[in-house]
This record gives structure tokens, C-alpha cells and sequence, in this order.
């Protein structure tokens, strides 16, 4: 069935930046066909579904480049705690199972749609059931079981999970939708030795990899003590930039990083809100641009960003950019609304398939409710999208043209019920909860 | 008519942060009169509105210290532009009128409400109008007329300003929910003769200055070159810090500075989104706290922090602070929301009548719907309403216990009708916007 939206504020993000104030535009169940002002809308065929978006926004959806799908638990938990990672995280991840990660990928997922993302990098354990969810909800997705050289719920060991992530790939690869990713943990938490089977692995199913990198001061000190180099200096020695590459957070990117970065096309997904929260700081991202580096925007998880909309991530982009390098002109909002949606794509080396309004690329659509009190006056559509714009402002998703959501609401699935359920699933986990906050 | 609400997870914001966590609240048109676990509920007369808030959160109306309720035609207009505020903003106030001033102030009412806060203090022109809205709408309010060392859209100088404000305190002084206010603009916009005589008017009427202070570098850098001192001794000397005193801003005070508005006892209102958009920095917030300085939170205009909510606020208290002090323990969530409630009575001298839920306090009660997607699980409900709400939370509003808005509509008043006349009014306004930007 074909789509045709019509009356639309159409923000296309191609690379002229064209908006068509009176828009239109026409896909199938697949590709964008053609689009462009009302005066050159086609007449609409008997079959085609016609929606009137009375001067709504029409923009491409949402690329998160970072995520973490199986951390629902984990949200509002302990999030002013020091040292949350090692007194909460990783001892609850062993009380992580298939059926708590799946359930949590299905409502994170509801999550995303809801607030117009399309496309969702992700890296977690179970990834084989979460890919599952990923295919029965419709989202668009790059998924990377996480290789770390300590047990986990799901691997005794890195060799374990490499042979899970070998037989993922294999399964996973002719899917659509479904992009396997390889996904070491971090440089720190990850040997050498297992980056270079990581490497083989990538190298043999032409598959890219994404990584926590340069995201904590301790492993900048540790790199620079043990190798007299930058972490991603190292990374690069041992040939792992060579692959494609899905560089995540580099909040302490140095200079000499950033040619590295662009001759090994590495794509960088910057997570303000994780980042700040975080106490950590703000990555060098006008330098990474200036430099050639694609950037696209990352929500990390639901426990270090806390929503998965990218509305508050594309706020904190303009504030702290801004203040960080103190220039108020710096980051126009709709060099932000790029960061977000073509940024995303070029960063997962999918700029030719998704993330701007373009005929012959996937019909990956948002419709953005326009009469919420904090989106009027409309001077700047861009503007209103960073700054007013929140996840409760999306109307409408589609994705691959098939309509997920439809007037704010879920088509196929039952958020209330999917949150039951999930809540069921968490019983073991809270009682582990409380037994550390007991402690 | 008297209101019962029934199974709320309570957040009092009292002093020692009592919860309820399955609590009623009963308050009559005024004042609260009892509240705590369900055990104690009384029974309901027939009389009363009996309200199941099933598990919502119920807490305080948000406190909004600094706001200019006539720009929301400024919204969205020239945010990235560097030299905004004498580009746009000084030459197109020039077109203000009563009745855009008016109007505006009217959608900025509907739009607070609508977030869940129920008192704002505003400076701006047009003031009387401004306050028959207030009035007509139903919100508290601090409203104070703009006085300025130069020409505005309703005063030929200073002195003109100054009768128009004698006159608007005389009118609005005994009115319940309204409070005029004194609002000289800025130190560096208001003579210091004019400040002499608006610190008599204060005196002799018993009113409460709001003015902004120590927002601009050049305004540091001229007070320092002039006066060998900072903006706030300047203020001290003249002997303007000894009536009740609100100050803006105050990105810039000094550690010197701190003392003296403890001594003073004067309040800050503090607007991170709005400096923080505009590169100037983060103040000294954890800093005032430690020295006994009562500090609140602001969205400063519709041009400067573009949303009139809390939450987009609350947020970016949390992530600036801990990222510029460089400490992820600093401000746990529950000292974020008493920022936003109790902390904003402190600064408007109101502690005793607003800002927390306690008995004999008056009834500016706000209730949070929980069921969307963000706001799953709930380890932390502080925690959920710092890093995981928005305005389209908010369920019911209710100020000196009349309902304003239910199940997320305004009850007295149509946005939509509202935002139409709005948009018919700002006519002339868009025509001189068009004018500047092709100048
Ligand atoms: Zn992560
Ligand atoms: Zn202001």
C-alpha cells in the first residue's frame, strides 16, 4: 500500500537542507517514491492512503547510534550514586535473563517508536531474543552482542561470547532491517588478545563493530601509562579501526585522535545526556566535525540517559555546546536536527539508505504534532524541534512505510501491557535491588 | 468545595521530605487541611470531589522565579544569532502593545498551568494588563513593571515607569493571589539615581524588588572598571539589598558576593537553560546553597529558555552542575525538585503559604501522571520527575485549591482559541521581524 501525506512542514535533511513549507510527500511499503511542494503532489490512486498533515512537521526519524535495550530495570536507579557502575550495574546484570532482556528490548522499543526513532544501535547480552524483538516490532535496527573478558548472565567467558556473536552474525545477517554488529564492551574491559579475535571476526563476516571509547578518565590515564598512546591510537595499532567502526561517547578524544578518526572513516555517537549526567564532560564534537568525522546522537541506556527520546538529547547538544565553547552561535539548531537523523546514518554507514526525505531511500518518516503550548510561535521549525519539541509531540511513525505508530499511539503493540509484563519479569531483580541497598 | 485525593504517592517537600507512598491530601478553595498514608484517610462527605489518583504522583506546584510572560512572540525567533538581544529583541519591543502584551501573557498563563506551575514571578511591560490576566486565569503570580533607562512600548523614561509602577502597586497590592513587584530591568540598564528612587517606592509601599544581576561579562567588567566592585556590593551600598530582593540570574557572583546575599537575605533565581543557550555559565548554585542563600528556579522569557516548564529546568540542573563541579553525587534529584517547589517559596518570601504540602498551607497542588513510557520502573520517583518527565505529565493542576487544568487541559480556557487570537495580534510584529531579517 502506498502513503501519501499531504499539507506537511517537510524538513528533507538532504544535504541542501530543503524544506517544502507546503509539502507533500508520496512512499510505498519501502522506499520513498517522491516528494515535494503541494503544487506538484500527484493525484491520489483509489488504493493509496491518504493522511492530511495540516501543517505539521515531516522529517525523517530519529538514528539513535547508542543504546542499551535491556536496561529498563536499571532506570531511576541509584542515579546519583558514585560508583553506581560497580556497586549496581554490573552485580544486577548477573540477575539478567533472556526473558528480562527481551521484555525490556519490547518496551524500550515502544519507547523509541513513540518518540519517532527509527533506526537503534544497540549493545547488550541476549542479543539473539532481542533481535527477535527488534524484527516482530518493526524498528530498524544495528545489534551487537557485548564481548567482555569477565562471566556475564550470558557467556562464561569473552571466547564464550564471541562464538554467540559468531553464530548471531551468521543468523542475523540477510535480515532486512536487522544489521549484526560485533560489540566489545570497552578498551578497558576488553584484552587485546580478544580485540584481535574481534577483528578476525569482523574482518570474516564483514561486520562493523561498535565500543564504548576514550569515555573514562581512568582509561585515558591507563592507555597513556601502558602504551604511551591514546586509546584509540591503540585500537588503531592492532588494525580494529580498519573495520567499520562505531566509536561510542570519546568524551576525551584528543587532538591527534581526530585525523586518525576521519582517515579510518570511524562514526562517533556522542551521548551528552549519559556523558553529563555523568559528571564526565562534553566530547570535542565541534573539532570532530571540523575535521571531517561523521557524528550522530546516542541516548546510551535507559540507566545513563534515562529517556530514549532524542529531543533531550538534541536540547543538551545546544546548551552545553554552546557553553562548553562558549559561543551561543555554535550548533544552529538545525546543524542539531542533522546530528539526529542524517548524522546518525552516515555515523552506522547507512547515509545512502535512511535518515533524510529522499526518493529511493527507505521510508523512514516522523510526523511531529505542532500545537503542543511550547511550540508556538514557529519562526524556525528547527528551533521549536530542539528546543520545545518533546517525545510526547510525536503524531505519527513509520518505518520501512509501515505505520507503527499512529496518533501518538502503538499500532501493534500494548504499552501498558508490555510494562505489566516487564514488571513481572523484574521480581528477582528487585529483590536483588534491595538486598544491595540493604547492604 | 472541598477536594480528597486518594491513593497518590505524596511528595510533601516539607522539610524533612516526607512521602506518602500511598497517601491522600484533602484542601477546601484555600488551604490544605490534612494529609498522610491512606490508614488516616478521612471519609469522604458527600459533598466533597473524591479524586482517585491511582498511584500518580501528588506534589506541590512548580515555583517559577523569573519569567517575562509578554515574549512568548519571541519564541524560536534568532536563537543562534550572537547579538540577539540589540538586533531583535530591543527594536522589535517597540511594537509591543497592551494587547499583545496581554495576549501573550495570557498563552504563557495557559502554558505554565498546563506544566504544573502555580505561581510565576514575571517582569514585563504592560504590567496591569498583564495581572487582570493573572487575575482572569487563575495563577499566583509576582508581577513587576520593567523599569528602564530608556524609551519602551509604554513609558518615554524612567521616571514615567516609575509612576506607572506607584499606580500598579496601589492597584494590585491587596489582591490574594497577586503580589506586585518593583522590577528595575538590569544593573547595567538602570541609572543609579533611578535605583535610588526605586529603593523609596519599595520602602514606602512595602514591595519586593526583582531585577536582573550579574548576567552579562560587561556588566562585571564595567562595574569592576567603574566602581572597583561587583554589581551586588553596588547594589548593597546604595542600600537596595535591604528590602526584599530577587535576583535574576546571577551567573557571575563572586565568592565575596555570598555573604552579603545571605546577610541580605535576598533570593536567587536561578535559569540555567536560559544562560546556559546564551554561552554566558553555570552559577555558583551549590556555592549559595552551602553559604544559606535561598535559590529557585527560573525559565527566564520564552526567548531565552523557550519552554515555560520545570522540567526541561530540573534536568538541566542536574546534568550542568554535576558536569561543572565535576561530581556525579552532587544534586541528587530530591534537592533538584525542592529547587523547583519549595526553594522557589524561599525566594519569593512565600515559604509559609506556598511550595510544600502541609496543612494550612494553600492549595497549589499539582498531580503527575506515571504511565508514560519514560517513567518505568520508579526506583525514584524524584528521580523519574527530574530525568524522565515532561509538561505532558502533568494530569491536574490546581492553585489555592480551585482546579485549573484536568486530565491535561485547561478547564477555564481554550489554547487553541487562545494561540489563534495570539497569532492575530503578533500581525505587525511578524511584519518587523521580516524587516530585520532582510535589513
Ligand atoms: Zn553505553
Ligand atoms: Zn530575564
Amino acid at each position: 500500500m502506498k502513503t501519501l501525506i499531504t499539507n506537511g512542514l517537510l524538513l528533507t535533511m538532504n544535504d541542501s537542507f530543503d524544506v517544502f513549507d507546503k509539502g507533500f510527500i508520496l512512499f510505498d511499503e519501502g522506499r520513498i517514491e517522491q516528494l515535494g511542494q503541494m503544487a506538484d503532489c500527484p493525484d491520489a490512486a483509489a488504493s493509496w492512503q491518504v493522511l492530511d498533515a495540516d501543517g505539521d512537521i515531516i522529517m525523517p526519524g530519529f538514528i539513535n547510534t547508542h543504546c542499551h535495550l535491556g536496561m529498563i530495570p536499571f532506570r531511576s536507579l541509584a542515579d546519583d550514586v558514585p560508583d553506581r557502575l560497580r556497586k549496581y550495574l554490573f552485580p544486577l546484570e548477573q540477575h539478567m535473563t533472556a526473558a528480562l532482556a527481551a521484555q525490556s528490548a519490547r518496551y524500550a522499543v515502544c519507547e523509541l517508536l513513540l518518540a519517532g526513532t527509527t533506526t537503534v544501535c544497540d549493545m547488550y547480552y541476549f542479543e539473539d531474543e532481542i533481535a527477535a524483538v527488534c524484527d516482530e516490532m518493526g524498528i530498524r535496527a544495528f545489534l551487537g552482542e557485548t564481548i567482555i573478558d569477565m562471566p556475564t548472565c550470558d557467556a562464561k567467558d569473552a571466547d564464550e561470547a564471541l562464538v554467540y556473536a559468531d553464530a548471531f552474525i551468521q543468523k542475523w545477517q540477510a535480515h532486512g532491517r536487522i544489521t549484526p554488529v560485533i560489540a566489545p564492551h570497552a578498551t578497558n574491559t576488553v584484552k587485546k588478545d580478544t580485540l584481535l579475535k574481534i577483528k578476525q571476526l569482523s574482518q570474516r563476516s564483514n561486520t562493523p563493530v561498535t565500543m564504548h571509547v576514550s569515555e573514562m578518565d581512568y582509561e585515558m590515564a591507563y592507555f597513556s601509562e601502558t602504551y604511551g598512546q591514546t586509546p584509540i591510537a591503540f585500537l588503531d595499532d592492532i588494525g580494529l579501526l580498519e573495520q567499520p567502526f562505531i566509536l561510542a561517547h570519546g568524551i576525551f578524544i584528543q587532538e591527534s585522535d581526530i585525523s586518525l578518526l576521519q582517515k579510518r572513516q570511524v562514526g562517533v555517537a556522542h551521548c551528552i545526556g549519559a556523558n553529563t549526567k555523568s559528571a564526565k564532560g562534553v566530547a570535542p564534537i565541534p573539532q570532530l566535525l571540523a575535521g571531517g568525522v561523521a557524528v550522530g546522537l546516542g541516548t546510551d541506556g535507559p540507566s545513563s540517559g534515562n529517556t530514549l527520546d532524542h529531543f533531550t538529547q538534541m536540547k543538551l547538544v545546544a546548551n552545553f555546546h554552546k557553553t562548553r565553547w562558549q559561543d551561543r552561535a555554535l550548533f544552529p539548531a538545525r546543524d542539531i536536527v542533522r546530528l539526529a537523523t542524517i548524522g546518525g546514518a552516515e555515523v552506522l554507514g547507512m547515509a545512502a539508505v535512511t535518515g533524510s526525505l529522499e526518493a529511493g531511500k527507505k521510508a523512514d518518516v516522523i510526523q511531529i504534532d505542532t500545537k503542543s503550548a511550547a511550540m508556538f510561535p514557529m519562526f524556525d521549525p528547527y528551533s521549536v524541534l530542539v528546543y520545545s519539541a518533546g517525545p510526547h509531540d510525536v503524531r505519527n511513525t513509520w518505518v520501512d512505510g509501515r505505520q507503527l505508530v499512529r496518533d501518538k499511539q502503538l499500532i501493534k503493540a500494548d504499552l501498558f501491557s508490555i510494562r505489566k509484563k516487564l514488571d513481572g519479569e523484574m521480581t528477582e531483580f528487585k529483590l536483588a535491588v534491595e538486598r544491595i541497598n540493604n547492604a
